[in-house]
């Protein structure tokens, strides 16, 4: 009978509790194998510093479901890249001399790709000292470019955040008989996955989604300004929902190509003000004369529980528990992926992959998702990303204040 | 048996069309005395131009509960400020002509501070040339500064997007052992209700706003300085919700002082970049060395009805049902406004004001609702605004988007 610690890591969702969530009732629920139920603070870097602490709490009624409904990492997080385990051993032999004197068996880690690192090398660094410390890494990221799994936990809350900004942003502008554009700036710096999900927006009564701008496509400032100007033409509003990491075709950041993009085009010699939807908007209003308005949602949308998928929630919980089972079968240096076995009726079924396959690979959109005008994207996207935004989680509120689980510590 | 007209006017919030729906359940309720219900387009700009619908679907099933989830303006909206009846005669005679057309007994516009005008205007000037039209306001505002009424239908569901988009980013924030600064820019130009309302996050197990910043109170870049370092000292992480509206103690907007401020406070020299979310996190970035980010919510705060709170979508309903039954009683130039019968438990009553009374007139925070400091509120402003953000409605989802009232013209 050997004890659990499950950490997370990297940048917070709103469903990365739900997987600590399946971690710990998974750790509960293999009492035949796993004692206690720990977990350590700020990832590997808590962990270091010996911030372990008792779960044990959760057993108590409700707390499961608050940490469920809980947005960003309840046990803290780091930024921390490990050391290679054959250069610099002194780093591991500190972290299993920890796992050790708390008689840990089953190491999990919650994060993305950089935590998909950690379990690699804490995996390969226990397989060579022969330790039977399991290692399992449980996927997140808003972001959704892991590699090999269909999907990963906290992307659906987030897209499902982002596509019922736009609707409400549409409603919000097309109160007026001038028209406008409204540029949603959205994360993801180098797959465009989340600002993709904005086009989730539209339906049969409703466009309001028009332009995404991915990082996959090449920006052109003038190509950029023609599609606007078709749309506001022929419909008035324009809705646009640019990824913060759109690139020219050198390969430049538009933010830091600001500059030459504004001298090239600006009309008027409008300051740049912000991110790089208030370029976008100065570009837009500069050039169009329209009158434009950029939102930038930051950590907003990796941390908006109040509006998450069911699907999300649900799959991250299991994806959690799932991890427990594989390292109570033995498994370790894996992580539970998603396999799409269908998309109507959605079926997915979750499945052990190499984490060394997933770790440090970024899964881009293929071009098949992707309009040829660069500007939308294409059936095959919306049937993809549409069933992980479905459905509704009950919520609990009280006095109007979403409800989080407390400290147990 | 006269028809009934109604518009909307000012800028949209999450409940303004839940009022709509209250005008026209209104006015189907009153079919003894009201034939026909028309929504004009765009408020008095559309009716002037005759942009007259029909909204006798609404009689059909489930519309009428979409009406009230749907967010902004559902007839559009316009901001027109009308002249004088008593110096422009003329577009009072389109108007009166064009309602006369229509066969309208009824008139009310759901709106604002200038809304309110136009109600008294245009009821003025019934009164002048002996029309038997009666025109009713339907009160609505995020700002919540309108005069007289205990409060405004609205402001409960903006307050409580900002609540909990406090208490979810402070659970974002607090992750790493870094300390840093979270800053949150709220609407409110001259009164700082929305700004206060972010203080509505904290309960007994978390502390999620520290400081709010309103324009009531001088901004003194000084003392704010000396307060979130002593707050970051005390507990690392800060929580800010600041009004777009504070000003220096000259009654100059921030904004426009930013260059002496930064001038006379940064001694790093940094670039303000954005709004005044953005001044102060230059401020505390530049001056206490902490890691901060400004948020903006921008309009997602006045149309996010995916959070509302369901004591304002039923508060706005009931006041549009009871504007109708104002001008069946024969009353123009009223508005229905909130009185406050108790706190706890929560009580109010709807009562006709006299438009007069609240049109062009602000309501700020009193003194006795804000700490000494200056930086917080007290709780006499808790017990007051705490009912408006409590209860949730159950809301329409389909294919995860929150589903909205179609067009019916």
């Amino acid at each position: 009978m050997k004890n659990l610690l499950v950490v997370q890591s990297g940048g917070p969702t709103a469903v990365i509790n739900s997987s600590l969530a399946g971690v710990i009732s998974g750790g509960f629920g293999h009492s035949d194998k796993i004692g206690k139920v720990f977990g350590g603070l700020f990832g590997i870097e808590g962990v270091e510093q010996e911030k372990i602490v008792s779960l044990e709490k959760f057993k108590e009624g409700e707390l499961l479901g608050l940490l469920k409904q809980t947005p960003s990492s309840y046990l803290g997080s780091c930024r921390k890249k490990l050391p290679d385990p054959q250069e610099d051993k002194a780093f591991f032999e500190k972290i299993f001399g920890i796992l050790k004197k708390y008689d840990i068996g089953y190491f999990f880690c919650i994060g993305g790709n950089d935590s998909m690192d950690t379990v690699d090398k804490m995996s390969r660094y226990a397989k060579k000292i022969a330790s039977d410390i399991r290692v399992v890494g449980v996927p997140k990221t808003i972001d959704n470019d892991l590699a090999l799994t269909d999907h990963t936990p906290g992307f659906g809350s987030a897209a499902k955040f982002i596509l019922n900004s736009m609707r409400q942003l549409k409603k919000d502008t097309e109160v007026y008989q001038v028209p406008s554009v409204v540029i949603l700036e959205a994360m993801g710096r180098n797959a465009g996955w989340l600002a993709a999900s904005a086009a989730l927006a539209n339906d049969s009564s409703m466009k309001a989604c028009d332009i995404v701008c991915l990082p996959e496509v090449a920006f052109d400032a003038d190509r950029f300004l023609q599609k606007v100007d078709s749309v506001a033409k022929e419909q008035g509003s324009v809705m646009i929902c640019v990824s913060e990491g759109i690139r020219d075709n050198e390969g430049k950041y538009i933010m830091e190509n600001e500059g030459v993009l504004k001298r090239k085009n600006d009309k008027f010699g409008h300051a740049a003000l912000g991110g790089v939807g208030q370029t976008l908007r100065d570009l837009v209003a500069g050039n169009l004369g329209l009158k434009a308005r950029s939102i930038e949602l930051s950590t907003l949308q990796r941390c908006w529980s109040s509006g998450a998928s069911l699907c999300d929630v649900s799959e991250a919980f299991d994806a959690g528990q799932k991890a427990v089972a594989y390292a109570c079968q033995g498994l370790s240096g894996v992580v539970p992926g998603f396999k799409r076995i269908a998309d109507e009726p959605y079926k997915m079924e979750i499945v052990p992959y190499d984490v060394r396959e997933i770790a440090n690979v970024e899964k881009k959109i293929p071009g098949s998702m992707i309009t040829p005008d660069g500007f939308g994207v294409t059936e095959e996207f919306i049937k993809y990303a549409r069933p992980l935004t479905c459905g509704e989680p009950e919520l609990k509120y009280e006095n109007g204040q979403l409800q989080f689980a407390p400290k147990v510590w």
